[in-house]
């Protein structure tokens, strides 16, 4: 059967438990005898030797069956390890915080439970994609846009759980999050806000219900299994103007962010505005190997002929525009300006750069058309592997610069690329660092896994951290967030304790570990 | 001592905990032995006839004196009800949920820890009020704007924790908090998001930190002491101009409605939007006693001579633009044009009526001043009492018309007066009912309390319900909230009993008891 078993679970018990599981449901519902099958449950990208994979994966087509498998896992406290699409390879895709535990895998409860066109909303179940979601509105015809990450084969709930963000002004997806159903340890089947209300026709209005808003709970997090979640969408607006400004020098960073902060902060630029680094911004179109002979990190020369080569900048900075036409050329206006009183930069509009692939699905992004270009990156340094690291911190240039430099100082010291986009949001910047890596090479995934953690060090040291990480670091990340002796971690776990008490969901991620395997 | 003791608390016990508290705290920090002074925590509007005052009160400085007073709370198991300014009279004042619990006052604790301009933020602690950071910002020449509920001397905190509304582009303040300090009933005390982080310079730009987002835990909730809040605030805006549309007819509400769901939804209309029926328009300037003998409701007849001597409409429609003077023209163009559409609308800009004192008072609140204004409306029937019920609903016209005549019906059958407004948020409407009484009269209170109860069935019956209520009512609209066998709510009681074991915070807040009282 397997050699894999969950951790503290015995042989003869697992058995059991997946003789029982094959009694409650369909036979192609559980994964485990096949391999390969389990196999592709592995995080393809990892970086440390260890392998970790499932024991089994089980997939249920709805609530009922959810419920008939938890049953199972808590007689014989088994780890579910729950995903819906299971693409973030970047976070260890499909694959389990430890080995042996079972993937719950979502992905066949994918329908598409509602469309309100008149309110601006969708419902969807876990395993709809970016592109279920948008191909199924281009059919029917709808007048709403979605906001899809990057890849678009990510999950619309999956990456709104995880506090993913896109292109458009609904950016931030857990804000535009509204309404769940989850599904507890026990069993019981929780609607949340709202939607506790019998025949409620605002589950999907209003975020908050009456008492307590446990929404926030589910997120990041192994407190229940999400079944069903409303996500706004945004009327397509009735016009659109996207931009791109490029500037020659590093530095010109600091002027770009100081720039852009007050842009931002009183929503002259609408939507999430990167500022993209030369890898990050071509590294789907070239790879590294072009450009030298031998491993990274990439030369100054190598670098400034690709960014020659491509006629791109060092920096490069997408927004648009949405809503009315005389609305978009006001703020165009005040953007273009504050953006021409740093010299040397580059103004483009849509249809400037036929041949420019970043412009291209950069514009689609923001015009919520999913796609999977910005993923052909992880080819850049031959071997497709990439590990994020994204540390959040305010809005401000010299900011900017300093992390910048010591990113690609570090990088440097492991051989490593910098491939990073500043991403401003409202208030705060995310600091999307993509480490490219060759997975077949043993020596630069190990470096990978150092420089990693050093990453994670320096940052600590300098008051930041990261909001999300690869499955291997999030008792290091979570352990970051120590202010007063661990008391938010501690009571995440009193929490846990009290609401999964056999421990069966995803132990550990997001650094919160049951009772039972706190111990170890 | 008191003859009203905490539920479950022996004299003894009560006496042992009141001179430990005595020993911890100074002197002034324990109201007991003043019965006026306890009587200052009662409820003034209180409709059901039993007298709900504390045991006690303590007023706290900081969060060491709260640690000793949770401490002396968990010995003796003595219920204690936070309130920060408990100026909120439409649902409770600083009265709490039962006889003889401890009112745990933060009026003490107000200071402005911080005000960003960079960033556009504010941190305070419980017992700021809108008057008081207004003040402060006015005071030291900040570019900042707040967002006032309508009465000035609520609190920031407090209103954003209840999930409370203003005015401006900010008006969702809940989604505009950042950052909490939590003191749990064990007297840990939890940094929330990023300010986890030691260190940190994010805690009040950055929403989440890594893992559960814990925020709406504790929001309506009583499951922790909030000592410290990070709120978002606008930069002031290059330009404002503000409008009033008034209608004449009731059913006009269909129309506005529907012309408000898209202006909302596509947010041309970037803040609340409230349409305003003629006693909450009026009930600041004048009393029903002015209109007509006798108690109410008011007659059809006196209410169109109401309304025509102050020359408003049926519906009254206001809101506001914020933005560079050519966008405002663009976006108002846009609205104009949409409530023409509406035969016998009124247009009024800033300036066009002197003499109306709610357009005026309607103006500050949008510019984020501060002011008590609206508060006058308890007047109208005399005797100064008020009691809200506020359903959520879709932004619908057939839906609003039918809310308003369902709940003018009722009303009208316990005698009593209509005095309503649909506040448009986003994707939602919130029907606000103020339940004006007098408060020396017996009669009119029972007939209140039977509506109330009436209006909460009214409500249920067609698939809507409130998001907040007064502390009597707590149970029964939490109950409405009840899909599959009340599983919210057990998930509530659930983490209430792991976060606070002794169950000594807010017994009862939102319907959420605590173990040891429940059974009763």
């Amino acid at each position: 059967m397997t050699d894999n078993l969950p951790p503290g679970v015995s042989l003869s018990d697992f058995e059991s438990a997946i003789g029982e599981l094959r009694e409650l449901l369909p036979l192609d519902s559980i994964v485990i005898d096949n391999p390969a099958e389990v196999r592709s449950y592995r995080d393809p990208w990892r970086v440390t030797p260890e392998e970790v994979l499932p024991s089994a994966a089980v997939l249920p087509r709805n609530v009922e069956e959810i419920q008939d498998v938890l049953g199972v896992a808590r007689k014989y406290r088994i780890p579910l390890w729950t995903i819906s699409t299971g693409k973030n390879y970047a976070y260890g895709g499909p694959a389990p915080r430890k080995a042996g535990y079972i993937v719950l895998d979502l992905k066949r409860m994918n329908r598409i439970l509602e469309v309100n066109e008149k309110y601006g909303y969708a419902v969807v179940e876990p395993g709809v994609s970016y592109f279920d979601l948008y191909n199924y509105l281009q059919r029917t015809g709808s007048k709403l846009w979605i906001d899809p990450a990057a890849p678009g084969w990510g999950g619309v709930m999956g990456n709104a759980l995880e506090r993913g963000a896109g292109y458009t002004p609904y950016g931030d997806h857990f804000v535009f999050q509204c309404g769940m159903q989850v599904v507890l340890a026990d069993g019981s089947v929780v609607e949340t806000g709202m939607g506790a209300l019998p025949q409620s026709n605002t589950s999907a209005l209003h975020k908050y219900g009456c008492g307590p808003s446990v929404d926030g709970l589910f997120t990041a997090s192994n407190a229940g299994i999400v079944t069903k979640m409303g996500i706004w969408l945004m009327p397509e607006p009735p016009g659109f103007k996207a931009f791109k400004i490029s500037f020659p020098n590093e530095t010109d960073l600091v002027p770009i962010m100081e720039v852009l902060r007050p842009l931002k902060l009183n929503l002259v630029i609408p939507n999430g505005t990167p500022v993209v680094g030369p890898i990050y911004e071509l590294g789907h179109v070239a790879t590294r190997a072009q450009y030298q002979d031998g491993k990274g990190p990439i030369s100054e020369d190598a670098l400034r002929k690709l960014v020659s080569d491509y006629d791109v900048g060092m920096w490069n900075v997408y927004s648009a525009f949405y809503g009315p036409p005389p609305i978009i050329e006001n703020n165009w206006k005040v953007v273009e300006e504050a953006f021409r009183s740093i010299p040397g930069g580059k103004i483009y509009l849509e249809g400037d750069r036929p041949h420019d692939e970043a412009f291209k699905y950069r514009i689609e992004l923001m015009r919520g058309i999913p796609n999977m270009a910005e993923y052909g990156v992880v080819n850049w340094a031959g071997g497709a592997g990439h590990l994020d690291f994204v540390p959040v911190s305010p809005i401000n240039g010299e900011e900017a610069l300093r992390q910048f430099y010591a990113m690609k100082e570090r990088l440097g010291e492991y051989k490593l690329d910098y491939c990073g986009e500043f991403m401003a949001a409202w208030r705060f910047m995310a600091h999307v660092n993509l480490i490219l890596f060759d997975v077949f090479d043993l020596d630069e995934k190990a470096r990978v896994n150092e420089c990693y953690n050093h990453l994670i060090d320096d940052a600590v040291e300098l008051g930041y951290s990261e909001y999300r990480t690869h499955p291997d670091y999030m008792d290091k990340i979570a352990n970051t967030y120590s202010w007063n002796d661990h008391s938010l971690l501690k009571t995440h776990e009193k929490i846990k304790d009290a609401i999964d008490p056999r421990g069966i969901l995803a132990p550990g991620k997001s650094g919160v570990w049951p009772k039972h395997l706190r111990a170890g």
